[in-house]
């Protein structure tokens, strides 16, 4: 069976050209970008050349990247750090980050700081207003995400980043979704910490990279041998960071062009399934300020990990939401915080499109959500009736916990 | 001209084994191990099984096995995880710990926490009498290296995790350089903790893990996603683990013939070398309570730095101790922990073999240390005599800062 991988947001294949690219960093130039001899400079050169290769892209200084582990490692150490070395220890936020700067926060929260989570509308855009009413109290951190992973939603961080610099405020930008997919001037967008991860980006898993404004006051979460400026510990992941480096530069160059091919099978798949009743779009409007690759699709009456093993069994890969918390039973966060009722949260199907997506898969997609919809609108509680609330009550019994 | 790679313990080249088995997972098999469709199946699988690698060859549980992103990672989750999970904020450690163990300790010493660092002997040894001393008082963690990066002594660990485990102490141990080349039996060693990197056993670089014994009191120092069982949240790096678990297997299976091995090429350099004057063997006798790969030479009237570079000139790769702080001008914390001078432990040279190392370029290695020794030695203040106190004045003027 061939399969149709509609789960880019999740994590994406390695390009082969990348993989080209930092093979040399394996078997031949293998050494310990710390050590003195010509094997460890070569390793050094790879990855300055490769910080230059980042910072250009984002119009940031090289000694102001950092590279570490990925997203989660940014966001923790963005919080984390900032709170540690500023007086303030409060914290504002929004209610549908990535639960690396969620769980941070509640976590520095349990430690004595102070945050504040801020709401969002029905299509998951933080209310500046509220955002800027945060701010009048003294605030240490503002981390608002770039781009939803959920529901792709693109939010007004050159705004909030503005604010932020008028108040004294440190910005954080948790951007592991929209690095690669949008434009990011570091300057102009008023940030001053950004994370960001590999993976995400047809890169390697297992390595990121931290944007850190000059004279950002911010400490390290790891000790050791005081690499990366003392910023992260832990010796270079010399062929990730080649990879993370040369996969940011591919997705730079084709990023307008492939930005445009996504939104056009975007539009095309929620056309195909516009004839569903019940049916919406979770988030922006498609063509709007919305990740061009991302689609949250909401049904009534079906429940969204049902649809994606039924989904998975015809070959199609795809989600109901995060990939980072599918052990969750929880509707997700992100949706609740849009106002969705549990049980329509929890009919949600993401696609994210990639590269490799063809209109032809998007065409296969269309014609099995069509159908594994029927099908298990049939086998509901409710397939005689419209009955909305028996059908809410038989989720919630089913869901309690 | 021939390089000559004489540097394993900062960092080892990939084994073409490893990257065979890794490639699947880059361009193929690349699917988020949390998510729910087939290509995450995939991955999770194999983060499973390797896992179960990993944790037959250390005699523990698989789910006492939690990847992460390497050593420093690693000692830092130890150390500060252990503590705030811990009413006593007491933590014994040695005075040879690499720099991820020492100055996290000495990060949480400054967060409030008691940090008692134990002295070691002439030959590196940690005084196993002042443990059990220190460990009197009540202390939340111990932890002592297996094996010491710079001078390659073998620690009593399991003697010290016995003692640990009478007090209800938990254990940590720093195994990054001993894994791959020491027997490690966590049940019989007395481990509750231990820190790990890929990269120092011919895997990839970037990735690790740790061993958590079941019931040890540890919270995580990373907070999002929850994966690892919520001990370390981030994509897990699923062609890093696969590597580094291949790798450790290869490693295990030819452990005892490749340690003969290197214990001769060491015996064979010393023994070159026996004729230099004002020369000696940093650290246990070669052949005894010490890593086999591990040679740290001393040489009176001669800088460790240059040496390096004069021998990188000639094709050879080596250092001067620890990789991780190349950049740092104080002598080695080791050296002077086993009470060298401090310019006699400015004049160290640290050779570390490893699979590739053949007798020839150990013969390579002794002529042109003896050739650059006698040549340093020429030009050095001392060249036309044995006055060392005048050689020693000048040495700490030009270190002076």
């Amino acid at each position: 069976m061939k399969r149709i991988y509609l789960d880019h947001a999740a994590t994406t294949p390695l390009d082969a050209r990348v993989l080209k690219e930092m093979e040399p960093y394996f078997l031949e130039n293998y050494g310990n970008a710390s050590s003195l001899h010509s094997f460890g400079r070569e390793a050094r050169e790879a990855v300055e050349k490769s910080r230059e290769a980042v910072a250009k892209i984002l119009n940031a200084k090289p000694d102001e990247i950092v590279f570490n582990s990925g997203g989660t490692e940014g966001d923790n150490t963005a919080l984390r750090g900032v709170i540690k070395a500023s007086k303030t220890k409060r914290i504002v936020t929004s209610k549908i980050e990535h639960h690396a700067v969620e769980h941070t926060s509640k976590e520095l929260e349990k430690e004595g700081a102070e945050v504040e989570f801020v709401e969002v509308d029905s299509e998951g855009f933080v209310d500046v207003a509220a955002i800027e009413k945060a701010l009048a109290k003294e605030t240490a951190i503002a981390s608002i995400m770039h781009a939803n992973n959920e529901i792709g939603t693109i939010e007004p961080i050159a705004e909030i980043g503005e604010m932020c610099r008028e108040k004294g405020t440190i910005f954080h930008t948790d951007a592991v979704q929209s690095v690669g997919k949008e434009k990011i001037d570091v300057e102009k967008m008023n940030i001053d910490l950004l994370s960001a991860s590999g993976h995400k980006f047809y890169g390697p898993k297992g390595v990121g990279f931290m944007y850190i404004k000059k004279g950002t006051k911010i400490l390290p979460i790891l000790h050791g041998g005081g690499h990366e400026k003392g910023m992260r510990s832990g010796t270079e992941n010399v062929a990730g960071i080649v990879g993370l480096a040369k996969a940011l530069e591919i997705a730079e160059n084709e990023r307008e062009k492939e930005t445009a091919r996504e939104k056009k099978l975007a539009e095309r798949l929620v056309k195909g399934i516009s004839e569903i009743g019940n049916s919406w779009v979770n988030g922006p409007e498609i063509g709007s300020k919305r990740l061009s690759n991302n689609i949250n699709l909401g049904f009534d009456f079906v429940e969204g990990e049902s649809m994606v093993f039924m989904m998975d069994e015809k070959g199609i890969a795809c989600s109901t939401g995060s990939a980072c918390s599918t052990k969750d039973l929880n509707p997700s966060h992100v949706l609740m915080a849009i106002n969705l009722k549990p049980w329509k949260a929890h009919g949600s199907l993401r696609i994210t499109t990639g590269r490799g997506t063809t209109e032809k898969d998007i065409d296969y997609a269309v014609e099995s959500i069509s159908e594994i919809v029927k099908r298990l609108r049939e086998i509901s509680p409710l397939r005689k009736g419209k009955d909305i609330s028996k059908f809410e009550k038989g989720f919630e019994e089913r869901h309690s916990h």
